[in-house]
């Protein structure tokens, strides 16, 4: 059983977004999931998806604080700097978290541990909406 | 052909952790994939997985050294502090490495380099047995 | 519909290097697949696989240049020396972008956004050919 769905999540500020309900309230499909796994994937390179706790707003501002000290906007050292001083940091910061998850299904589910959630790492100032590939596969 | 199944793995001290036997020995169903993946997935927001090299117990001490000063515990940047110094740090450095690996199977066993093998990557001092969903798939 | 083989990238300079046309050259089965998904591995610890911006060379070399930084060659806390100074960074390197990548595949072509590419990340200065693991399914 194979279902692949565009998915298009509306614009948000940079920063670490909470969106598991928002991206598989478009995918009812996974009901009929028994075994299988769940494929997200962003096609884009300034944004990026990540797994990691669902609770804690500050876990999430958190993420910002150490990302954009360890990737600095406008480090003197880049050279690819004519789209603003938060593009290639977002390349890179996208590159550290990656395009794409692979999730468990079980029973119709996402088997995701009690405190996992899909965060949306938006890293640009003005990144826009941005598109999903969901590809949901087993039997 | 699907098999999906949890392995529990005991706790562990915090560090990089070289797991593929322990986790392969629990789906012995691997050997009956002529051509697939097989995939490990973590359900926890502090311990993660990678692949890297399975010879040397000082890599995975230098693994070590580099996260624990790229992401230092009790930095005083973090908001997210009730749960300890090395609790928001512990969710950085997952989402670095990652909670997923896919890796293809041929002929009945992981296609794997010489020298890969797969880390549970233990990021909080006390983090406990830790719960993985691996789901093997092919034909 | 399963396919699998091993694709071997020849020797490249350490850096970032845009090998999506290369890799998938070596994989016309790819027409073959209305919907699916492509899986690359890459059979070593010291080189890895990313997707970035397809378009100016400046984002590779921007992308040497933050990792060149963030884990330095030759660190004085490195144990793992014997292999050179470019050798436990490489590692380290490896595990932060990741061995793997699975991309959708619609219509018999890659579900890429516009500015996709696929990276591989030679961390070595002297890494030889890379061997990666193709695997493409679907139906």
């Amino acid at each position: 059983m194979w279902h692949q769905t565009e998915v298009r999540l509306r614009p948000r500020p940079r920063g670490f977004h909470l969106v598991t309900d928002e991206i598989f309230a478009a995918v009812p499909e996974l009901r009929d999931v028994n075994v299988g796994l769940a494929h997200l994937f962003i096609r884009h390179t300034s944004a990026s998806l990540t797994l990691n706790e669902n609770a804690s707003p500050d876990v999430r501002r958190d993420f910002a604080a150490w990302f954009d000290r360890a990737v600095p906007d406008g480090a003197g050292y880049f050279e690819h700097t004519l789209e603003g001083d938060d593009d290639m940091p977002a390349h890179i910061k996208s590159s550290l978290t990656g395009m794409g998850l692979l999730i468990p299904v079980a029973g119709g589910r996402l088997a995701l541990g009690t405190w996992q959630g899909v965060y949306l790492c938006e890293h640009r100032d003005s990144g826009g909406p941005r598109s999903l590939v969901v590809t949901l596969f087993g039997e």
